[in-house]
């Protein structure tokens, strides 16, 4: 999620009008995150993965600046002549770029200075968008930088955990945080929802935005399945843990095996030595046993799978379930910033609380083809390697969201709040 | 490949009357591959990938006296206590392992004692045979204990060559190979073979022995696909490099120019700067331009292909062209093993000369499950990272290949004999 | 120097009523440095051997707090629990401690927090302070205590330096230091010193505060050899860069060449590609040809010196050299920070400027013996693999230099204001 | 001593009538100590520091052809041309050579190759010594040149000892060597030997043979010492494993605590867990409490120290100790190829069974001046970061010992036969 953009295939729904205020209030709402953390918190990058909040808030901006301003607007003058340099994130065809590895060694621009920049463009973005009656191909320009920024929105808190997280002091981002009540039975075994063979479709139907790998929509051929009625919980994958699935081999794929014994994992990130307490955006709180497991990689997600007797649905099997359920959950603008226990959210919690690793690799759909020039130069070049999650979690938007949205992830990533559902075969 | 065993599937066509000697003709074959070595040349593993060959002689013993003769040949007595250990590839539930990276470490045993090694197994097994009549079902572990040793004959010749090729007197494994004169034209256009959409079905079908991997025969939905009438010709990747193909970052997967930047690759393993030599197990020898590409990485197909305007096949689509195919080809039974001009082979070149690059990634086909118990165990744990490889190569024997055999590696080897065909949409 | 402490052998020049000033004055001078930085300069530690200004202001404070006011004064609570462990250093016997390569992950405390952290220590030493009268044992470490400070101010400067100058924006720390104008002869060949052969003594001679590295004064035999007059300049050095000095194995130790190769170095730290502008603590200026050059390792030392047909002197031939000299030279006092050329400092440029590289590996004096206790536990420590600089810098306190102080590094650190100043065998 | 030549400094004892002779002596025994090898031992590089013995006798035979042949026998052809690159050790000036860790990779040229080209080597320097009445410039580099293979045969016996021992069979290079029959009494305390303070001598007086770096003699003050009159023994050395030493920062050195932490160190090199047994040249057998103990690195000895209340001596200290004893001891000559306890040789155990690390740094004589040309070229480039060794251990020729002789490794280094002996100042 950290490096993908791609060529809107809808239109904004509200049309013209609506899209100041959507703009504004898009871009404050990035500040808005922002406001709990003091100046230190912005400028760390606790891992090669993580980029700094200070970082996320000037490329958003650099976005809007490099596709809609330097070649849109007449006489726009950009803020800072670096900054092309500084916050590309990855756009090989805009020129060479600020190693990312690097973008915690940045003191300068200081915070005051990036949100100068972030009114900056601001300011010319509102200009531009009053010229846009004459020039409506520019909107899926904006409409794609205004998701772009909702994605890293989802990052910048999920980056600031990780790095409030490695700090011997454990700070929380917000002290405020609501909280779910523990209930008092661990375990209570989910019912099974079954889907017939046949040959279906999946993505997206071009009916709103998404995201250029969500297309074409196409036909697939499913056997027969069963995915389970809500993610699994913390109460279960204790269970795993205590079990001692961390030490035996027969469990995981070999490549998970080698990153168990290389990173030396014994349960999911965050969790502590007791099993009942982690690290939250609230501070260090205990584990709530129904709430959904959290913050474990792709490789522990399948090895608890395969030690529960199910597998991972594959991404067509998570689409066709989730496929007309309401998009309820609990996302960010619940406030809670944390998975919930179900009964919180919507029928089978699909959507919000935790992305689901699937099964599946990230790979074109049949017929993907990438846009033209510096946007689409790089739509399908995450596809090797990683693989695909599905729902949106607790940090997502809620308008963000939508059945056909792939997320992707390496397998051994853990910081996003990531978790998983059972399946298994129809034929039982 | 280098790790792969799976539970046969199917019954051994000649019967047991022909076990005998079919068995006593594939580990024959192995100690005739390595007749041209020096003793020194079987000891070094070159990187990690690599294996030295007294390691694959003693391996592929090892699994006959671990799967067979210890649990099945009363009375048996192992040839030494730390072979166990010391030739365990990667089962864990076998016991603890040798390291891989250390393989190369190991001058004890001496070739002289792997081959008495061999010879006490070869009896032992001779005499575990006689008595099958009895025991019928030790017949799939046989099979697959021999299957097991074809592969590691085909590892073998690419783990010589690589541990060859780093020296810089470039030593031949074998001076006499047989090569195909160069042609005068440098490049013809390839026709395309359509397919048209539908639900097809790929996967073995029970007729012949297969690996697991390749089980169970199952639904696909199909879209309209074209297909090369043969693989990618060393002129033509020729025209990619001379192009500056490995300076664009356009063409490649973001791991791919990673890749590309990490290890400074310019041309394909093997080629020296020039691009007219290239290292083979004759030693250097010209490149032939009509012979198709070869030891290139996933990365490297993927890129040429879209710098080509085309793309990889899938692996559905690939099975789906070379179904009903006469089994001709390049094999390691032609005494060339080295990748051939289109005319030495079959039609459309799907088999032998080189493993072609799919788009798909390795996982199981639906349905899928493994083995029970230590062969099983492990049937599945490769199914991750990896990409699927199709139509065997120069180093592949013959009556090993298949059109449903499916062959995995990571995307950034290139010591195999990997090449790649061009696929496009059928829409057109 | 980044982590030396050591048992002071020698008393308070001023006695006990100046103590109270003297150590004020110290403590304020560390706030004064990093007055002209922005909050998100405090934080980052752009290599290993890099702190954050603000790990230095809170660790100065721990080793007050450890030390002194834990152990000594009555009913003292520790400003917050944690610090102990986050700002200890090296002291194992103290206890564990925060990894040092992770300095820079820490957002928390801020640097409001360190702050009142200072104030918190200095607030109850002054009120230790003034109870010494009844315990004039604790008076050694206040003074060690505020020489150790002292260290951590020039190291506060060269960090500083370090993390302003990875930033491709090359902010300047200030912008008003005082500049030398550039002369216009670029070589003046400097005249040579010659010492007599003779049994001379090296080393402290207890008539003021020591470390106790310096201790004891002992007998040294030296055959006669002769010093250069001044610091080798930029523009000897530039010629040897010009010369191919970087390519040339035969003028580097074995070591010295491979760190050229594995660091790629071509010139000192800080100059850029034209050899005519470097990053100074006041951004980007032209390199001054008679300035002594500066952030050069041992290795590039050691080989210019050998380029130029003479070597380094030994720490014995240095100090008595220098030995008698007046202490006079461009300390930080001047406000330049960065090294002048001639003409503004004493007679020789023996002191200030830049710290000169000497022959010996840093090694206990003969008779040598530490401390007891946490103070002492590691006098010795580090007593392997680096190497004696002697003469201090632009960065170091005046009043913090004497001919017998013992500074030392790694080779390969380049990171410090280092020089050299050359050497040759008297019998000529 | 891997990597060192040196300009001899000293005339051939025997005159030009015992040249030949000896000559043909030292290279025979170079070829007596493989003779127990298998093809396969001759290959492997077990880590980067370890060569094969392949390499040794080749690398020997190229110095030979290299310094003498090539340019001194008009008409010589090279044995092989690219033999020049392939056994290069380190002369930068003679050009580019092969990676040293890649040693290991080669299998060819084969044993017998290697065998052929010694012999071809032989032929020619015994048509070259016959001529030498005529050029008597040649001795000393002759003389260089089997003091230099004296070397390498220490480093075969050293290197094939660890190429042995990371085989889980733990083979024996020769399971008929001498042992030791263990003591009863476990630990009796050495006496010490007190020399007096005053300015003394030391380096090679120019009597004999010697290495540059042993010239020139040169006065040096000395005080008051003390020196064990024999080195540590196993049992002593047990007795700080079993005290904790290994996990006592405060016995260590800062660089040697980190040491023992990466590597986990917990005992010496070749010790088992059980502390009893350990790998010798005669495959495992027991600790031989009064025997030295050995294959511990510079840290170690170090540390040892430290927790024994005494100190390393100083090389000075050591040689001025040494200096008048006679030059008995346990060497390779006696057979054992293992350290022995007292009593087997001569006074002191000054000489033979192991090197004794001292605390000097490596470094320059005091007017010390490399040789002309590329024997001479690196005379001193190895003069940091390595510690000083004296006396010659048991796999050390008799003859090729002295009391001036300065071996040197870095303080990591732990397989060749290395241990210590105490030393603590004389004013007690």
């Amino acid at each position: 999620m950290a490096a993908r953009t791609s060529a809107p295939s809808a239109r904004i729904p509200a049309g013209l009008a609506g899209l100041e205020p959507h703009f504004n209030a898009v871009r404050a709402a990035s500040v808005a995150l922002v406001r709990p953390l003091e100046i230190e918190d912005y400028v760390v990058q606790s891992m090669p993965d993580v980029s700094p909040a200070k970082w996320h808030l000037a490329h958003t901006s650099w976005f809007f600046e490099q596709f809609l301003l330097r070649p849109k607007l007449p006489g726009y003058t950009p803020f800072h002549q670096r900054f092309e340099y500084l916050f590309n994130s990855y756009y090989e065809a805009v020129g060479p770029r600020h190693a990312r590895p690097e973008r915690g060694l940045l003191t300068r621009p200081t915070v005051a200075e990036v949100m100068r920049y972030r009114e900056h463009v601001d300011e010319h973005m509102v200009r531009l968008l009053h010229a846009l009656d004459a020039r409506e191909e520019l909107l899926p320009l904006v409409e794609l930088g205004l998701n772009h920024e909702q994605q890293h929105q989802e990052l910048m808190l999920t980056d600031i955990k990780h790095v409030l997280s490695v700090n011997p002091l454990e700070p929380a981002y917000r002290a405020d945080l609501l909280q779910s009540a523990p209930g008092t039975d661990r375990t209570v075994t989910p019912g099974w929802h079954k889907l017939e063979s046949g040959l279906r479709e999946i993505g997206a139907a071009g009916d709103g935005f998404c995201f250029d790998n969500e297309t074409p929509r196409h036909r697939v051929w499913v056997d027969a399945f069963e995915v389970a009625a809500r993610p699994v919980s913390n109460a279960e994958y204790r269970e795993f843990v205590e079990a001692g699935g961390y030490g035996q081999p027969a469990h995981w794929l070999s490549d998970g095996w080698a990153a168990v014994c290389e990173h030396g994992w014994t349960r999911p990130l965050y969790w502590d030595e007791s099993l009942e307490f982690e690290f939250t955006l609230g501070g260090r709180r205990p584990i709530h046993p129904q709430a959904p497991v959290c913050h474990i990689s792709f490789y522990e997600a399948d090895a608890f799978a395969r030690w529960a007797g199910a597998r991972l649905p594959t991404e067509s099997e998570w689409e066709l379930a989730a496929a007309g359920l309401p998009l309820a959950g609990n996302f960010v603008d619940s406030g809670r910033l944390h998975p919930a226990p179900p009964g919180k959210t919507g029928p089978g919690q699909f959507f919000g609380d935790v992305w689901e690793w699937t099964a599946s690799a990230y790979a074109p759909y049949p017929g993907f083809h990438a846009a033209a020039g510096a946007i689409g130069e790089y739509n399908g070049k995450f596809m090797c390697n990683q693989l695909v999650l599905r729902g949106g979690s607790c940090a997502t938007l809620a308008d963000h969201m939508r059945a056909t949205y792939r997320n992707f992830f390496y397998p051994q990533s853990r910081w996003q709040f990531m978790g998983l559902r059972l399946a298994r075969d129809g034929s039982r």
